[in-house]
């Protein structure tokens, strides 16, 4: 019996016409990463498990997806260890290879290990799958690409005031007008719960924040609340939560609220040089917007905060993240080494410029021209013209087979394939090509020169 | 106590040169595959355990790279089923994902599943990682890409041509000179056995006689002997230890050997039509050749049979391969879906390029130009240049932090930047840039103009 094929859960096959519009973006985005003088790097898509364990907490161990050992796996597992029914001591015992549940991590291991190698500062981009063995949900797969730039070993502020332009760069070569580019800086979260006297209640005071968008004022307000932070506290964040005008304005607020703070105000001032930057040098069609609320997996992030909204008319998450971390390599024992990196959302993307129909028409996998197949010497025949249309770029294909025309007509349209040469015993005496346009349904008879001119267009 | 860091044995971190020189690799071969109108899908990197089971044979099975099922994985296993610490029966068990082993498995398994959506014949290409559980080796890794173009829904042999084409075309815009493309057919070699009474013994036939490179004449003798062919059968194949000549030659006198079977004549008859087509058309850089040892995976194929070897001068095995395999899908419940398709080995490829010294010097990964930064002002300035020549397609940096002129020019230096543009308090009055050329030297003081001229070349 036959089996009925189908992939795991949480998985994709995708087809020409996709895989031609994501390598559209990977394009756009691998292009800016490296004018911005990112370069790449690439690691195993499965490290030593004790790599990646106890990087990103409790749930993300849980996610990561385990590699069985190979041979006689259960060689070194005692009975008593087996009859246990321990699936997470037992997993280190039966398995020693993870695979890659984000870009970062490995990007850390792959520094120190290569540290002597590396000429710092390090700007590097990585563009690969990573998987998570979360439960799949729409737009949420098992098996996702990354796409990151980071910059290591230097604090220079310049590298912020560059990712936006890079954000920039990229959302706008995509034809994405009016990206909102969301910054806001650790320290000021930081300076906030200080200066309210919930310095202990930091995570507690950020997530809350972080959900004002969803919950509302009163709902942020209840979740302090019941998190155990004044009414004292939560009020002298309320002018947080109608926080607008310019940046400047902002950051003028912020000052005042942070003037007891170091810290804060060590935030403000380093989102005064960013964003000073940004203005004095401009962004194409993005706007960049301070968001207090932004958290982003705070414990993460010591510095500054990135996310990117969409445009307003696209109902959709961010489509990109990001910040800087202060202490990227501590973990594998190389201490002192700051990143700033971003990330861009590949399957979002997508999905928005699906959505706002930005994908260009030439944006396809299919061929520019078919050959009509009328027997074995007009086939050489065709073959001859095809190799040299080859040659100089064009996507060119004979039909294999010597079957009805109607069907290779039919084939040329469903491929969507624009064009076809009929090649008969005439063609072949005057050495010219019936080309037919299959939008229009115009004919002419060409040599060779003015087909490849055509098709080359 | 913090971890050394480390991959798993036959895994390889790729540096950003490294990088870019297998980019550049995937490039060619990918851009060749478009203008032959192959079309580029992707399939997840993990498949169903039973997709894959069973299709490779007890090897096969044993190398490939199992996946743990996510939590509870001990949950349905029994007391009974865990002492028998049986790995193979347990396996089944505890893991229902294991990563793909080729790209030729799931591609049948696409084929099946999205048959109602493809128009056939269909011609796609595939370039991705696959995993293997092998003892790693000198060029012999757990993970490396495989780069494949196959054609399934059509028996017509100009497919076979053009895929000689396709090998002719990568290898020559790789800059490789004398590529030798050896043919054969499957038929041929049923039709030798056939004729000298070994029919019941063709797999020990072919086996012993795609040795000869290796063992010689007397040893594939021996090893025939052993495996029960009779002497007058190694009698008859006599010839073909010393088999040389041009195509036609060799076609000629296999005709005569195999007069006496229809399937070994099918088969000079289907090399003839490919290599009577190569001849009138041409290669560029390689050379096709008969190769009547050839074998390769033999249950696999039913037609054609090729395989690539680098030039002479280089000592190393096959750099592809392919074939003709009449029953791709049948294992997925789709009869009669006959395909052929070639495979481009990365890794060799990239040894033999590294070996001629035939990667352009152009190929790297590096930025044309560092801005050295001198201060917040002079950098502001620098990045509104640095800005404008991004646009114009220039990767350029700006030294993110004020330090040392000197170590800002060792660092062009040791990332290989060929240029590097100083901006001080003049060259911002004058609205100029100062280019220094890393490689003679020389410096001038010039316009923006200039600049972004100088460095779009």
């Amino acid at each position: 019996m036959a089996q009925k094929p189908g992939i795991p859960k949480g998985t994709r096959d995708f087809s020409p016409g996709e895989v031609a519009k994501r390598q559209y973006i990977f394009g756009i985005i691998k292009g800016n990463f490296e004018r911005f003088g990112y370069q790449p790097i690439e690691t195993p898509s499965f490290e030593n498990s004790e790599t990646l364990m106890g990087k990103y907490g409790e749930e993300g161990d849980r996610l990561i997806f385990k590699i069985l050992n190979s041979g006689d796996f259960l060689e070194k597992v005692s009975e008593e260890e087996l009859l246990s029914k321990n699936p997470k001591q037992l997993t280190s015992k039966i398995s020693e290879k993870a695979l890659r549940y984000d870009l970062t991590v490995p990007f850390a291991r792959y520094v120190v290990q290569h540290q002597n190698d590396i000429e710092f500062p390090f700007k590097r981009y990585q563009i690969q799958p990573v998987w998570r063995a979360d439960r799949p949900q729409k737009g949420r797969f098992r098996e996702f690409f990354q796409c990151d730039a980071d910059v290591v070993g230097s604090k220079s502020l310049w590298q912020e005031v560059e990712l936006v332009q890079l954000y920039d760069a990229v959302f706008s070569e995509l034809g994405l007008d009016g990206v909102t580019i969301k910054i806001n800086n650790r320290k000021i979260l930081s300076g906030i719960a200080e200066v309210i006297g919930a310095k202990d209640k930091l995570i507690d005071f950020t997530v809350a924040l972080d959900k004002l968008d969803k919950i509302g004022e009163d709902g942020v307000r209840k979740e302090m609340t019941d998190k155990g932070i004044s009414a004292e506290a939560i009020k002298k964040i309320q002018p947080l939560f109608q926080f607008s005008g310019s940046i400047q304005k902002k950051l003028e607020k912020l000052e005042q609220m942070l003037s007891g703070s170091d810290e804060g105000l060590k935030g403000v001032q380093e989102l005064h040089f960013i964003c000073d930057k940004i203005a004095a040098l401009g962004l194409d069609k993005s706007i960049l917007d301070l968001d207090v609320t932004l958290a982003r997996g705070l414990n993460y992030y010591t510095g500054a905060i990135f996310e990117v909204a969409p445009p307003k008319a696209v109902l959709m998450g961010s489509v990109g993240g990001g910040g800087r971390y202060d202490d990227l390599t501590g973990i594998f024992g190389l201490k002192n080494m700051s990143g700033v990196g971003i990330s861009f959302g590949l399957d979002r993307i997508y999905l928005v410029l699906e959505e706002l129909g930005l994908f260009p028409a030439t944006v396809n996998a299919t061929s520019k021209v078919l050959f009509v197949n009328y027997g074995e010497n007009e086939a050489l025949y065709a073959m001859k013209a095809i190799m040299k249309l080859r040659k100089s770029g064009v996507k060119a294909e004979l039909y294999p087979d010597n079957v009805k025309v109607g069907k290779q007509f039919q084939h040329a349209d469903k491929r969507e394939i624009p064009f076809v040469v009929i090649v008969g015993d005439q063609e072949m005496i005057d050495e010219k090509f019936t080309l037919k346009n299959l939008a229009t349904g115009d004919q002419e008879l060409v040599d060779f020169g003015k087909l490849e001119q055509i098709l080359k267009e």
